[in-house]
């Protein structure tokens, strides 16, 4: 892969966030014997460093009723040395679209040779081992693990943890393009690779996300993304007076993280997930507000915005789907202790402009989860052990 | 990448058709001290294997007039060993769409470190070098190669000839996935590696190629393909008495062969081009008719059609443009030697239905242009060697 190099770094308090870096090819040919001629502005890694990271590293793909060959493309578009962990919350009832997504993993696996782990969100079991793992945080009253996708992922997190993965990628389901996740976990591995600290994150950036009516039209960004990336980018700039652009990736559903950097941080749930990371990050490591991990603030948290080569074609949602991210994604900027009322008012603006809000309403405060540290690995460990076969889609090897 | 094997084959002659083979795994993941267990139904090729292939392979891009956005992604999406041949037919007037088209490849060219060559179809010095080379018959009144996607696929072939190439990949350039065309270049890689015989050629088969028209729908054969395939197998059953479906690749525009193989067969002119290659190699080395190539027959002419697991995402280009490719592939059919009566009612029919042709009306015959074989190497070598640099777009290295 070869990919531009960071140009220019935001930094915030001990959170340096870089901007955005482009992918130039995909695959950049073998490594020469002699090292290339040392490019200011080109960075060439090497396949075997990509792959390096990618054993290391757990794709995570949240799924809920998603189309089964969509799932399917997904599943066969993750680079062979990364562990598959799905977490799906589909129905169970009438059709068993549950055992769908098991069949069509299992058949993968047992063709390729690999191995992989799939979940249902709502099996009595991770209740359990939740709760007895003192994280009964995402268990509701009826014994089960809370719907929501960031229930999900942090549910994910934890058997990446148990996997004893170094890093954590996710990806969403609903993608049309095998060679695109390909590509992610690919610019995960990257970023990885030219983090400093230990406490990393990348998230990726589509090159173009086409919208399909009455032809094709290429859009840079999403209505939800260019809303919600100028409120954080806001928040930022009324910190640091002076104004700043940097972020645009801040609902990225394409990310991955450093487990380190997972392991300690609070996670919202439902739609706010993704914008919440980053105002996480910047609450605990921006220096305003005080440090809670000191080791995380002496080494920084690097964050990197990757833009893909290939667009990003997903399934459409509608219109209540936007506006149905943009709310809690609008109101984890909105509560953050950072937020001043420059901000605010912003904030209030564009909700009152997509009809999100009625005026003198605020955007609903995101429930926030403790971080997946606070989990007695062990314990969870022990309660899943005797029952992982179940979820091991399990290839020849 | 990983591969289904070969599992039903057509025989004709000297000539063996493999029955679509889908990708299973873009990344099959590192190669393994121990090799993986003998499978029967898949096949795992190494990264150095295509690597291997891929340096001995010519991509050609035939574009005219297409988005440079699209350009762009294209040459993007081809693999770092392979070079890079572009041969344009856009418009040099008013707005000089070549010219751009050069710039775009220069600059791609200098960020990532690698070769390309670009030329103009019409560039007077490719007309001399062909006609001092003997091989006069693409040249017009006017003393310009004439118009045409197959004019400049051949005289890409001589390019990838002087080049030293061993195998020449045809990609179009209005792909949107920059990820399929990578694919393409890795599936022609695959397919030389297992081919047998010197005289190969991979076609691809898309996944689904999705129509965008009121949302999107997956559709597995564009109607073009399903009418062009069911027409050259029935020329292919008339003669062996057993009815084949094997050919799902009649118009496949994204193939490759090897030189030993494009060098020996004769091409039609225009959108003929694809189709009638297969004709011709039914023709030449079929044993219905005289063989002309003695070593080849002995050897044997092997083709494989690839299924991708990317969907093939272009450029719609309308009805007119479909029929603009039914008849001109229909004709290259209709008026083989091999084509029976039954067959070439079959055609009438399909063309009365579809508008392309009226009653009693036959399709065209297809212009057939002497096998690149023809040309004397060293003279159009000679022609052009001193305007070599004007045609290479050099990264550093």
């Amino acid at each position: 892969m070869r990919i531009e190099r960071p140009r220019y770094t935001e930094r915030f308090g001990s959170v340096r966030i870089n901007d955005v870096q482009k992918v130039l090819e995909l695959d950049s040919g073998r490594a020469k014997e002699l090292p290339p001629r040392k490019n200011i502005a080109v960075q060439k890694i090497e396949d075997d460093v990509i792959k390096d990271f990618e054993e290391k590293m757990a794709i995570v793909i949240p799924t809920k009723d998603e189309k089964l060959k969509l799932f399917e493309g997904v599943i066969r578009g993750v680079p062979h040395e990364c562990l598959i962990i799905v977490v799906s919350n589909s129905q169970r009832k009438s059709v068993d679209r549950f055992r769908m997504e098991q069949d069509a993993l299992n058949q993968f696996c047992h063709f390729t040779g690999r191995q992989a782990l799939i979940f249902h969100q709502k099996d009595p079991i991770l209740a359990k081992a939740l709760t007895e793992a003192g994280y009964a945080d995402f268990v509701g009253e009826d014994e089960r693990v809370r719907d929501g996708k960031a229930e999900g992922m942090v549910l994910a997190t934890f058997i990446a943890m148990m996997a004893n993965k170094k890093y954590v990628g996710f990806i969403d389901a609903d993608n049309y393009f095998p060679g695109s996740v390909w590509e992610y976990a690919k610019c995960y591995a990257a970023g990885f690779s030219m983090a400093k600290s230990p406490y990393a994150m990348v998230r990726i950036l589509w090159h173009y996300k086409p919208k399909i009516s009455a032809g094709m039209y290429f859009k840079k960004w999403g209505r939800v993304s260019e809303i919600t990336n100028k409120c954080i980018n806001s928040l930022v700039s009324t910190k640091t007076r002076f104004e700043t652009q940097c972020i645009k990736t801040g609902n990225a559903g394409e990310h991955a993280m450093s487990l380190e950097l997972a392991e300690i941080l609070p996670y919202a749930s439902g739609y706010a997930v993704e914008p919440q990371e980053l105002v996480s990050i910047l609450e605990e490591f921006g220096g305003v507000l005080p440090i809670t991990h000191q080791t995380a603030a002496k080494h920084g948290v690097e964050v990197f915005q990757i833009e893909t080569i290939n667009p990003h074609l997903h399934e459409e949602k509608g219109l209540e789907h936007l506006i149905g991210m943009l709310l809690p994604g609008l109101g984890a900027i909105y509560h953050s202790p950072l937020c001043e009322a420059e901000t605010k008012q912003l904030i209030l603006g564009e909700l009152l402009r997509q009809d999100a809000i009625k005026p003198g309403e605020e955007p609903p405060k995101p429930h926030i989860s403790a971080p997946p540290k606070k989990i007695d690995l062990h314990k969870f460990t022990n309660v899943l052990g005797e029952h992982m076969d179940s979820y091991s889609a399990l290839g020849e090897k």
